[in-house]
């Protein structure tokens, strides 16, 4: 069974967004072990919208289209794909229900536009869009005497990513006869070309296949096996796992791209640990990453961003002397600011993190991606120091910092 | 003249990289003036390399593809070109020449495999890689009768932008007799269907088009025009964009995508004001946005992230007997949030927010996705009472929290 994208939206021709769509859906079947050979984008033109469900219709058994299912007049992705199959169109009565509840909960009048989106080619099955209002479509039927299968998802990533894994995931499995099992593996305080060094001879295995991500801040493999069935497919995987490991298992913190904020969450839970935040340079971003898991409120009472000197004098008891001799981006002052803020909240744990975020404010002495993170506990004040490139954005100096305090913390709570 | 664009890489099919390629070639044909209906990805196999061929080449009048120039054995795009349109093979010698240049530059050793890379169809001119080995190929040619243009560039991002600045661009801009100008109207407070209303006799002007877009929390409008010149192209936006505007003018809050922080950046500097916030179930996340403006120090002081009741307590002064009888996530709860975080911090605003971020913590009586945005100022202090899609990510809500938010300090400081 060969599976084919497209993509509906004259937004894609126009280059104003990336077709991150596809990459999205080629990733989810090679996982799948289905082949997909071709991906097109088509405008929201009914003639050239026909014209590549013709030749899809042709060279492919299953067709998945994205875009084009909202409530404007532009969208006309179902209309077209049910016109080209001559299906009359019906309203779905589960998916007009579904709609006006979705406008009951957010408590909105539903424009009248948005009855279209429950217009369905006869025998067409909806998926249900548990975010948006465009449900989307499942479709069985034949053409030129062939069984073909056609998918369509809205456009908007959010919405087609939980539609997928609610549904298409499941159904499409049926069609696959082998099977491709993927494991991550995520590593801290290690260089991609140290990786691929220690690693060379294993790189070039060719099932299974191991390839190296970088992102900003991480560095993580892929070890993807072929086989016939997920449990020969997990052998050949822990096999190779157990050999990364052996060279490199000091540097792996994470599996299958576990968020770092889970494994700290975890860890503060059961060793019955609280801690607080305070920020200069990460602005909040490192306490709304420690909140981002349900159930934070167990291990975080109280967090500052302390912007001013005289926040940081006030509330964290940093002394004016320090401030004035070092800075308040300084060794010194990220170890008052950590101890500071664990006394300020009443926390086993106290994070201070001070820097250089750019793109001002940088000094010869001092330049954009000088970071300090200081942390405390009962036992004793650490302060790390890190100089980021400072032709990183304000955004990525940010984030970075933010991702050395967690494997900071990480660290301390783990050990 | 319309323009086709194939890229060539199984690494897309198999959803390894995005395809920013296509995106920015997109944008440099619309830039233009050119139509582009079409693009394909297609993998590194002849045959189906072929059949896209024939597709594109009946299709449109000049074909760009990007991928497959390396020195490997699956890059076969420019042989697979040639074969195509039944063109003998020769080494350019030009290409040779720069390519024995390139590797005594960077001091290596040329193997043997890079020459392929100048071997090119009867009739082709090279395009120059200055940043790599692969030259592109420009082929002006007939098929069926008709002249044709083929482009190829490899599928390097980098090295392809500078040869499409250094060529291409010119190249191109002989077949183009307009140029497209556009502008993005950012709206807040009014749904898509909304506008699609408001609105439908103009979106259904065909130059200037007018697209609807919509993001999490945010609906903008594309005005694009197309015109002989620059000037003409920005009169006629001028005159579509003052109807707009009559219809619609107290829901635009942006122009071009201006980031809403910047906004209120400028907006905060140039009346003298500074903002603090009390955050619960943002996490930390409102006070990053905030200080995503390098600059902040300017406005921001102190911000709060006060999870447990006894912090909303201590440091806000939030009454305890409010907590007892309204509960954490109430208007009276954020009323006092914003006024305690005012005085903590001594500024001129203060923002409190409250809410269930879930996908835990919700009851009957207060669903996940309920939040109470508090702003307190000089003059008063009101709260906002939002419900949002339960079935939203917890991620979700957070921002979704946050722009609220921050649309809520816009309209306070610039009003």
């Amino acid at each position: 069974m060969n599976v084919e994208i497209i993509n509906i939206g004259t937004e894609i021709l126009l280059g104003n967004i990336c077709n991150t769509n596809s990459t999205y859906i080629a990733q989810k079947l090679a996982q799948l072990g289905l082949n997909c050979f071709y991906q097109t984008s088509v405008g929201d033109n009914v003639d050239r919208i026909k014209s590549i469900l013709e030749i899809a219709f042709n060279r492919a058994d299953i067709i998945i289209t994205t875009g084009g299912l909202g409530p404007t007049d532009d969208d006309i992705s179902i209309k077209t794909i049910g016109d080209f199959l001559g299906l009359p169109m019906h309203t779905d009565n589960d998916a007009e229900k579904d709609l006006i509840d979705y406008f009951k909960r957010i408590n909105r009048e539903m424009p009248s536009s948005n009855l279209k989106q429950v217009l369905m080619p006869q025998g067409a099955k909806i998926i249900k869009n548990p975010t948006g209002t465009a449900p989307g479509m499942l479709l069985e039927t034949t053409f030129n005497g062939s069984k073909k299968i056609i998918l369509s998802f809205p456009g908007v990533p959010k919405e087609l990513y939980s539609m997928w894994e609610n549904t298409a995931h499941e159904y499409l499995r049926q069609f696959s006869d082998c099977t491709i099992v993927q494991k991550f593996l995520n590593f801290n305080d290690i260089a991609e070309a140290t990786i691929n060094e220690k690693l060379r001879d294993i790189l070039e295995s060719e099932n299974p296949t191991i390839a190296p991500y970088v992102g900003l801040g991480e560095a993580k493999l892929r070890i993807a096996a072929k086989a016939k069935d997920i449990q020969i497919a997990e052998k050949m995987i822990e096999k190779v796992q157990k050999q990364i490991e052996d060279r490199l298992g000091e540097y792996i913190y994470a599996y299958d791209d576990k968020p770092l904020e889970s494994i700290i969450a975890e860890t503060l839970l059961e060793k019955n640990l609280t801690v607080a935040t305070a920020e200069s340079c990460t602005g909040g971003l490192l306490s709304s990453r420690l909140t981002d898991i349900s159930g934070s409120s167990n291990y975080i009472t109280a967090n500052l961003v302390t912007y001013s000197n005289e926040a940081k004098e006030k509330f964290l008891k940093v002394p004016s002397e320090i401030l004035e001799k070092h800075g308040a981006v300084s060794e010194e002052t990220a170890f008052y600011m950590a101890n500071g803020v664990k006394d300020f909240a009443d926390t086993s744990i106290g994070i201070g993190v001070t820097g250089i975020a750019g793109p001002t404010g940088g000094s010869e002495e001092k330049p954009v991606g000088l970071v300090y993170i200081g942390i405390s506990s009962d036992k004793e004040t650490k302060v790390f120091k890190y100089q980021f490139n400072p032709s990183l954005s304000r955004d990525q100096i940010k984030f970075l910092s933010t991702q050395k305090a967690l494997h900071i913390l990480r660290k301390l709570i783990t050990t």
